[in-house]
């Protein structure tokens, strides 16, 4: 490797590193924490915070970006999964996982994610395997055939809020439970007619058919 | 009727329509509204509104129970319900959509509910109404058998989460379908086992048996 390239790869990790201990810092402490505790946490300078990220705005963008790129990875596993029903959990599991661990990240991202332009392709590309893991799970006749992929997004939103529970000391993983209504609501046994029919396919730039 | 009773009647009008309109007034526009506000969409002079409710804290926590009141007998109509099922039904979408319908109020009133002691009375009659409704739809065989009361109430919290909905223009009644989606979840038919098993009894002042 050369003295050039080298360098360029110890930035990269002095990123990537920079951009973790951010989302770390700010799910423990909500988005105002300080770019201090932030440079800490990742064991560099604060000068090289503001460096490579000018603003809170720039590091948040940076979090968000990585955020939907790991959804997207996420994605791509769990529509592979050799058992499609297995897919649809895992993906419903570890996104709500993610959403009830990282509350103020996910609600700066979800306002941040639907109106970046940068982020359309990467939001694009997750819709479109949220749809291919949901044709899959139907097509083997085990997911009810009235739901689409933006669908498993909204689901994952609602149970994914509930953090913090209403009652102090009740335990933090009580969202599994409700997740688990969720997952039989979307099995094919029970299902009955929803109502609206659809989510609105244009506005949330599904892929056709 | 007695001059002074007619007087005592009035006052109690007046303060229910300051109650109304103060709910409306922060639904629309965040618990950051003024008095001025409230007055003028009551109807009454700002004095008379401090009067009554000295501090916006007293405004908010006599609507927090007043909103309380209205979900007892909402829960008492719907646990008398001739189809046990159309209660749980009619209390998961009533209750939801007043949820969706004011967040900013249903935000403070979740954390002002469960810590006043004074509402503490209105809160267990609303669990106990729940549980009644439960075990009612489960010994007619409509319910799956593992939920209990408390949990109507947190899977109304997942649903009246989604809104805004983090899609701008999606019509704003998207909640419905995914209340839909719980409401299957949370049928008999295609029921598999829930973990955690329950929610925790002892913390929320779940009535035994």
């Amino acid at each position: 490797m050369e003295a050039g390239q080298a360098l360029r790869a110890d930035a990269a990790r002095n990123r990537a590193r920079i951009i973790a201990a951010a989302a770390q810092v700010f799910a423990e402490r909500g988005l105002d924490a300080s770019t201090a505790e932030v440079a800490e946490r990742a064991g560099v300078g604060e000068a090289t915070v503001f460096r490579r990220f000018p603003t809170k705005e720039d590091l948040i963008a940076a979090i968000v970006a990585t955020k939907l790129e790991e959804a997207v990875e996420t994605a791509a596993e769990c529509a592979a999964e050799p058992d499609p029903w297995r897919g649809i959990e895992r993906f419903m599991y570890e996104m709500t996982e993610r959403t009830i661990g990282d509350r103020a990240v996910s609600e700066a991202a979800r306002d941040r994610c639907m109106a970046s332009a940068e982020l359309a392709p990467l939001r694009r590309r997750l819709i479109e395997l949220c749809c291919e893991m949901v044709k899959r799970a139907q097509r083997a006749g085990v997911l009810r055939a009235d739901v689409s992929g933006p669908d498993l997004a909204f689901l994952i939103a609602a149970v994914g809020s509930l953090d913090p529970l209403p009652f102090p000391g009740l335990r933090g993983d009580l969202w599994r439970r409700y997740l688990g209504v969720v997952l039989d609501g979307l099995r094919p046994e029970g299902a009955t007619k929803l109502r609206p029919g659809a989510p609105a396919r244009r506005l949330i730039e599904l892929p056709e058919g």
